[in-house]
């Protein structure tokens, strides 16, 4: 007997699922598209080359290979057996979707991508092996007006979903890199140091102090002093500006400070604030980073940054580029739990003896039709157990059942 | 340098290429719901034992399949390397669906699903490596209603898309097991005799008798009189009937009979015939086979049948099944061919002077994110060839465009 469960750490949706969803993604879609983003597509499938070039950093480690065809397995690499894999994010498909199509888009391009990608993660609640990410991104735009339009889209898309409370929170991997070259760290220790930053919440300040100095012997209290004199300042981006001084590029310093005036003086819902313990793990991000919490939750629903260097990896040619992404599957989990119910489309339902006669059978699906102008018209036959029936096309949204007998439609109460 | 191509014989989908596939599909949905199918979604990858069950025919041969996670690689088999596969239909994945779920479905369950598939076919014009199908089944429904509801949902579906004479060929697997066996035809020499008869479009009445005499010599001439009588008569139904005598049984001569008469009277915009020649090639069709063609277009642009077989190879019980799919992409290019071309929504861009400060760019977001309220509003910085730039915005659908300068909002005419 064949198994009939999905394939580890994948999901069936059932038709109540399935609306829910497909409702949450029309109000993404919509609210995106207000802002002047348009949808594309790429392939599920892209060349192995383009998805192990050392950009998904830890992700590239969970990527799904194809198997050549036709391929002999004898003496067989793993390289050598796949050319192809399943995606595990939408930006380096974005990238090549953009070196690929450059000459018949905007100069500047301001792109939605809603669609499944594929990590063989640990299944785990909330995580799953296929899921849904939204994002949007702007290529082609060199000044924060990318960042400005990317963060005010993305809260508005969440206020619009019912989220309160929106806090975005924005550093710059410049600003990182000051920090640590500040604090005295060597250049091949830097990446270490952020991923213990990185962990600030799941470890606390002790346990990435104990990291820190397991990296670098005698650095660690300096640089934990350092963080939380600007975490805990109430002005928390003027005070790293001053502790890092000359380390800070002025470059950096103005283009944060922008995004942060602008951002506040025109969103609406919540607030955009510096946070200096912001690293975001993707290896490709070259300048601002940021990510979204909602309504008290700790986690983040959605994040994103500016990537300058991964077209060109492509192309030869540099292409500004920046990009949010919307945690789809937290976001749709979050509101199923709130009880968000999907809106059911009104609808007719149409009982008819299970041995009806084939004119009487075109009498009752002519009705059906011209009812279906004005709603859903679905025509079945009587079940057994009639009541359990109605109760049930109840649930589905059918409002309004008709009992079909002696050709005659008896609505039933 | 990385390749920008998608992997081959797969796509990419610029944004009036996306919208104008999202409206179809929209269409396609809005018509099955109107007709109580409700939508659902499987995963794109299934355990590779359900994909590789002898159900798919043909296609299992072009199953991409996936690599297993740290498996050695001396001598491995293909099979004992991969345990995961894409499908390459959407009914095999529904029969597991239905038997996962079939505890939280109706008794009679109307699916819908609109999704990829994947087939490592040779690529070519109008076929590619990953395209969408879009379902509809009835499980559940023993009855011809679920072939009648099939067949009316998805003529009223390609009626609403604007393909006019839109035309069913109905036939039955067990009728052209009749036709084979009044032809004395031995029961292994039936197969191959169904293939060549599927061919009668490409290789025409000789052909195919050359086909089948070269299978039975000496039935050939028998077997193509016999089905140039049917199809040559003016009631070719009547006709067969009359020729397969006793070798028809009358529980498959009356459910012909039945779905052609409640058909005809109760469509719009087509017609449906019997068509003897009628074989599909799926192994898992087990009563009524059907396909569609529309506008004097030879080839097909949809499909289905019974399959009561399929849930029982997963459950061990079986239950009644009827599905008919829409070949989106044959759709999608006739469509386009024709020059349907996506609605764009109306919207309205602003753009302004690259060096715009940040106390003026909040006056114009907050513009923006008021006049957002009734249509869509991007913000952009004006390009070196604003001529160029503002006809480009034209071309995406922007109809109102105004030029910031010196705080003041000008339209360009």
């Amino acid at each position: 007997m064949l198994s009939k469960t999905p394939a580890k750490g994948m999901r069936d949706f059932l038709p109540k699922e399935f609306a829910l969803r497909q409702q949450i993604l029309a109000t993404i879609q919509k609210t995106y598209e207000s802002f002047g983003f348009t949808r594309i597509e790429t392939p599920a499938v892209e060349n192995i080359a383009l998805l192990t070039s050392k950009q998904g950093g830890d992700n590239e480690k969970l990527i799904f290979k194809i198997l050549k065809r036709g391929e002999k397995l004898e003496n067989a690499s793993e390289d050598s057996l796949c050319d192809l894999g399943l995606r595990y994010d939408l930006t380096v498909p974005l990238a090549r979707f953009y070196a690929n199509n450059a000459g018949q888009l905007p100069a500047v391009f301001k792109s939605i991508q809603m669609d499944n990608v594929w990590r063989a993660d640990r299944p785990q609640r909330g995580r799953y092996r296929q899921f849904v990410q939204c994002d949007i991104d702007i290529i082609g735009e060199q000044s924060n007006l990318a960042e400005v339009e990317l963060i005010s889209a993305t809260m508005q898309t969440l206020v619009n979903l019912g989220f309160k409370d929106v806090t975005v929170r924005i550093s710059d991997r410049r600003l990182l890199n000051a920090l640590v070259a500040r604090c005295g760290f060597a250049e091949e220790q830097k990446q270490a140091v952020f991923i213990a930053l990185d962990k600030l919440d799941k470890i606390g300040v002790t346990g990435v102090m104990q990291e820190v100095e397991a990296i670098a012997p005698g650095k660690a209290v300096e640089f934990i002093n350092l963080i939380v004199r600007i975490t805990s300042d109430p002005n928390p981006f003027s005070r790293c500006v001053e502790e890092l001084g000359e380390y800070l590029p002025q470059e950096v310093k103005q283009n944060l400070e922008e995004i942060l005036y602008i951002t506040n003086k025109t969103v609406e819902g919540g607030r955009v604030v510096f946070d200096v313990t912001l690293v975001r793990g993707m290896g490709y991000y070259t300048g601002t980073i940021y990510e979204v919490s909602a309504d008290g939750i700790a986690s983040s629903i959605a994040g994103g940054g500016r990537y300058d260097k991964m077209i060109g990896r492509i192309t030869g040619n540099d292409v500004p580029a920046c990009g949010f992404s919307i945690g789809f599957e937290r976001i749709a989990l979050l509101m199923s739990e709130r009880g968000v119910q999907p809106l059911l489309k009104c609808g007719t339902a149409v009982l008819v003896d299970k041995n009806l006669d084939p004119s009487q059978t075109v009498d009752v699906l002519n009705a059906c039709r011209h009812a279906r102008q004005s709603g859903n018209v679905t025509m079945l036959k009587k079940a057994k157990n009639f009541s359990f029936q109605v109760k049930q096309l109840r649930e589905q949204g059918y409002d309004v059942i008709y009992d079909y007998k002696n050709g005659a439609f008896n609505k039933i109460d």
